[in-house]
């Protein structure tokens, strides 16, 4: 079958690779549906984290279940899946207090064969996905065509953009600033709305970004940034910031601005991988009390509360897919993301 | 009048100062009746905070109101008021927001003449008090003798361990560790009861400080440090670590003994000053969902909520004062708690 190989900082290749097979009892093989990109695959892609072995790359995808283990009981051959971007048993302490990011059994797409073999990442035409149990999430068919983009954002990037505000713990009636407009920024714009946020303010620069923002529900957009977009946020929060500030890249520029964004007494929520630092100034924290809660979004939590709002239509983070391309075009679609002429890419095997 | 003044590192004086005078229009004069010295006294006191001129000293007291100006409308002469450890209006968008150490017109004791005059410090015989109303909280009449230690907490250290309780979302059935076995973190485990903690871990190697901690509701004490500490809290905790760790000291020990100590998911709740650093690691916090939350605590909104638990008996926080000297013996206070031979010095104009 095909799978999306990195062999190094901006070769990406389409390859032939084995077909994945039932190993441990608890897997089951699916069959790719949609794929896409994230934008932590442009690390490895733009040689910020190196690549010292071809590996697999890719973890968001949907498909349709092919084959399970014998000790696999929620899923079953026919089912519509969503899979989360890592491998969790859903039962264990961790999982059951939310946080299957750290679940004491679960792993990463790809990162090699802690689950009995070889470990396949997402963007290729089948996947064996350990504890699918826990891991997948089944949607309940049948499933029409033009749901598939929002399907896929349950991933990723919609439970990711969703986590940020529950992190910043978002109310109804609060001022949210959000920085970053990629497709995680623009997510955490829908969550905001979503979550009873009455002032949403999108940072960017982008004007198509700027566009999906306003029909996610943004009230505003700031262009400014640094000193000037912490004053265009006070301006427009009653001079003081923002409730809740919801940091969606990971840079130390982009803390920077959350931080100093958010009034005394509120909050960033964050989910831009922090890439090798920055570390947070505990000062300026402490000194007007602002805090800071998030990181890798425990997603597969949150598919069961959002899917219904994804299906139904009153959010539709599914445009946040600007550009779709067959699978064995993968490496135009890294190059589309990274020089930021697509949001993101859905890839179709 | 006598009031302490430091001149430099270990230099604390009482010295005969000019009574204060009433001078905005919204101030009060306070006799006071006990003060005390606070662990960031010691700062200065150690010489890591310069002191480049004698300033008085003292941000923790208690006592009866003598003289009001004409805009004070809540407070009154004879008024036995608790004075928080700064200044704030009470009325402005960040104390309304709960965060009145924000206070967009308020200041902090002994900072200056931003109020219309010289800014006392809480260790003198009579303070004024600049905007009374807000900053001024009236304990109902009479009050005994014996409620004077408790009341004087509600100055800062019983609200500041219950602002690191509520900063990391303290709930009930939750396991909490404290770190630090100072005043603010046997207040700290007092709040963490007092909010539904069922496991509560005292972080402390000192005998006396540890059975303070277990009468305010410690159900474990740790001694261990370090990685050995870590473990420890993970083998009271599952193997995954405290629900809910409250950090009350403000080193990067501390903080970090903190941050290792939350389980994935958790929330530490600090409120030891971080004096200079450390930066927080958020990669670390990142990979574990691991928030941090507080900063210097709005205590003045705390005290309509705790002051009927103290006045009670429901909690004793005032069991913190192991020693009482007179004012003029303010020195002798400071070398006393330098030294560690005692954990909070309540002292008597």
């Amino acid at each position: 079958m095909l799978a999306t190989v990195i062999h190094a900082a901006r070769d990406i290749r389409v390859e032939d690779v084995p077909d994945p097979v039932l190993s441990t009892g608890a897997d089951a093989i699916v069959r790719v549906v949609a794929a896409c990109v994230c934008g932590s695959d442009l690390w490895p892609y733009r040689g910020v984290t190196p690549t010292r072995q071809p590996h697999r790359i890719g973890h968001e995808f949907v498909g349709v279940v092919e084959a399970v283990g014998p000790d696999v009981r929620s899923v079953h051959a026919g089912d519509f899946v969503i899979a989360p971007f890592y491998v969790c048993d859903g039962t264990c302490v961790n999982c059951r207090n939310g946080v299957s990011t750290s679940c004491l059994h679960g792993g990463w797409w790809g990162s090699g064969d802690r689950f009995g073999g070889f470990a396949d990442g997402g963007q290729g035409e089948r996947v064996r996905v350990p504890l699918a149990d826990g891991t997948l999430a089944v949607v309940p068919g049948p499933v029409s065509e033009d749901e598939i983009p929002g399907l896929l954002t349950l991933s990723d990037v919609m439970g990711t953009g969703h986590h940020a505000a529950v992190s910043a713990g978002v109310s109804p009636g609060d001022a949210v600033a959000v920085v970053g407009d990629g497709a995680v920024g623009l997510c955490a714009i829908i969550a905001a709305k979503r979550l009873g946020a009455t002032t949403i303010i999108a940072m960017s620069r982008h004007p198509q970004r700027q566009s999906l923002a306003r029909e996610f529900g943004a009230t505003h957009v700031v262009e400014e940034r640094g000193d000037a977009g912490v004053e265009a946020v006070r301006a427009l929060t009653g001079g003081i910031g923002a409730d809740r500030v919801l940091e969606c890249v990971g840079t130390k520029e982009s803390m920077d601005q959350a931080l100093r964004s958010t009034r005394p007494g509120g909050m960033v929520g964050y989910v831009g991988v922090p890439n090798g630092g920055p570390e947070l100034p505990v000062r300026q924290m402490f000194d007007r009390n602002v805090g800071v809660n998030g990181g890798v979004a425990p997603v597969r939590g949150y598919i069961e509360e959002l899917l219904p709002d994804v299906r139904s239509g009153a959010i539709r983070p599914g445009r946040v897919f600007d550009l779709e391309l067959p699978l064995r075009d993968a490496a135009e679609a890294y190059a589309a993301m990274d020089e930021r002429r697509a949001t993101k890419v859905l890839l179709r095997p």
